[in-house]
């Protein structure tokens, strides 16, 4: 039986839109979308595991609210967010005369929801653009701030653009089809807002870990709730990643690393953050802004969730390197975000290379070759 | 001696800048970007045509500044507007490491233009743009509106972004320089201002287009500063192409389909949006809403410029295969903007097939062989 849908408002003045959060609701989007876009035609942009999976409810809804619907599918992976990728929705949309009304929907984790926000932002420069995130990660993260973009060889998301959604749904039932391994990476993000802004959350996962993994649907519509709304009021108040935005990239800076450095294909986003997390604690410990007994609370409950808390084996120099590529670099120092304990996080840049090369190696993995994380 | 410098601001808030119109005003360019961006390293994208004409000044006066300069220099022409070229600049920046702050400035035409703002719009999400257009048809058109993008092999400017400069510098020496040909097709966008806005720069075009066409300098940034204050008034009114911004589309869906059907490459746009307002006239006497007289006005002032005012030959049904993959269609109809009298244009999109294939009919030329026009 379909639960209530709950309803949170992202604030963007004339950019606002709902975010709609429920068990078994996809056949709503039809509804749905018919208040919010004018078009006729909707792309559903997918890829071929999520497609098989979640694209019937959808289409049927689409059609039966009167919309014509084209899917697009996409092959799977972080691998596959680049330009090339992008101009396959572009061919598409352009050899089937999509219309600047018609929205494009994207049906899928964060690579699919990162890619076919970007094209909807490109496509005759912009045409609405409504979100089913399929994964914890792209529920908690990609579904609020309008961070669209693509890959470069040299970097993750060196390329896009800042483009809100007109509507995102937020269906807890996708999750159960998600494997394991993707859905722990997911509350790497989750225990994220805890860390960085709610103290209470992260008290919550703490006590309630093992009720959350085992999919109670009201306290993850809870959680869910919770983490979108502290990212909506965050981008709210910056929505161009000019200030109090920075915080929500905490554990980002060395995570976006260990993603570069293992080629985007063997960690996943979430393991890599949560990595990322542990480092950035160890950091704020050894200059003495954090109590190693509020570091000790984050290091374990990440580890509970079986998410990995060291860093790949790698040379430092190879990290320093790719971390100066980070869109966060301003004036050439890297910008990193540091918890001062949990539900409290800050913005430091004025760190030395030498304190970075001792933490980096007092947190790295032992063994010399980098190994696949495996859940699943 | 450097004349007085012209200042226009175009009014859109928090995306304001302001447009600098003068002679000999190229070496004031580090100066005056001091004052409105904050990155100390300025990437400028220039052309192998206007690179050795005018990078040495503006390089020059940058540096002086103390900025410091990397030059992305790209083929010339409107067949290099695609994905390829723009992925050069995107290397370069991201090999260099480019930050949020750190300026692109785009040193050209039209195409310099819009390639570089839209990968000003996407490089990190967004970083500062300058303009210094060098084409009189960039000057009056591309350098107010904030659209830029790329071609797409089924269209032109279908994959892009609406993103605002923070300054654009217009020196009228770089007219100078200008090949006889690109100037002239530069004229069919003044005019097009007279047409749809302003009938008393209409008149004053067919009054003084002896002076204007010979360089006189008083009246070409007379004559530069009302196209940018109409087109300024109208993107005020409508930042995102929703309303009156239509309007600046006169001649040009005809005129992109010309483009389209040549490949870009032999026909320049100025001259294809000439050819596009005389059978845009055409199809406005047509219906009985433009007296001949004022139509005839239109099409003499334009062939005094040199410019075609009839369409190549090419099928009926390829134009307007092509029309309906303009960006302009809306519920699969054509839009058209259509002149009433000089001075005064609207939105027309209930007009048959049939009419517009009897339109494109008579207007088209006879021979079997689309030519180059060419005057150089």
């Amino acid at each position: 039986m379909p639960s209530a849908i709950q309803t949170l408002t992202v604030d963007l003045g004339p950019r606002s839109y709902e975010i709609l959060i429920g068990a078994s609701i996809l056949d709503q989007i039809g509804q749905r979308m018919k208040s919010c876009v004018r078009g006729q035609r909707v792309a559903v942009v997918s890829n071929t595991t999520v497609a098989p999976l979640h694209l019937h409810p959808v289409q049927t809804s689409l059609e039966e609210a009167g919309f014509f619907v084209t899917p697009i599918i996409l092959p799977d992976g972080e691998i596959h967010k680049n330009w090339n990728t992008l101009q396959q929705i572009f061919d598409h949309l352009i050899a089937n005369r999509f219309e600047r009304a018609d929205p494009l929907l994207a049906l899928g984790g964060g690579v699919i929801g990162d890619m076919t926000g970007f094209a909807a932002a490109c496509h005759l420069r912009g045409v609405p653009f409504v979100q089913i995130p399929t994964t914890l990660l792209a529920q908690v993260d990609a579904s609020v701030g309008g961070k669209t973009g693509i890959n470069h060889p040299l970097g993750k998301n060196l390329i896009g653009a800042f483009y809100q959604p007109s509507l995102v749904m937020i269906d807890i039932d996708t999750l159960t089809t998600l494997p394991l391994r993707e859905r722990l990476a997911g509350f790497a993000e989750v225990i994220k807002y805890g860390i960085l802004w709610d103290r209470e959350l992260f008290m919550l996962l703490e006590e309630r870990l093992g009720e959350i993994l085992a999919g109670n649907a009201e306290l993850l519509i809870q959680l869910l709730h919770r983490c979108c709304a502290i990212k909506a009021a965050i981008v709210t108040m910056d929505e161009r990643e000019e200030g109090k935005r920075a915080l929500l990239n905490l554990g980002h800076t060395f995570g976006h690393a260990i993603e570069s450095l293992t080629g985007y294909d063997r960690w996943l986003h979430g393991e890599a953050v949560a990595a990322g997390m542990v480092t950035a604690a160890h950091l704020a410990t050894r200059i003495g802004l954090c109590p190693p007994e509020e570091a000790a609370r984050m290091h374990a409950l990440i580890q509970r969730c079986g998410l990995p808390t060291q860093l790949p084996n790698f040379p430092v120099d190879h990290y320093l390197e790719a971390m100066t590529h980070d869109k966060k670099v301003s004036g050439g120092r890297i910008r990193f975000i540091l918890p001062e304990r949990i539900g409290h996080t800050i913005v430091r840049s004025d760190l030395s290379t030498q304190l970075l090369r001792a933490t980096l190696e007092a947190n790295m993995e032992p063994s010399a070759q980098p190994t696949t994380k495996g859940y699943s």
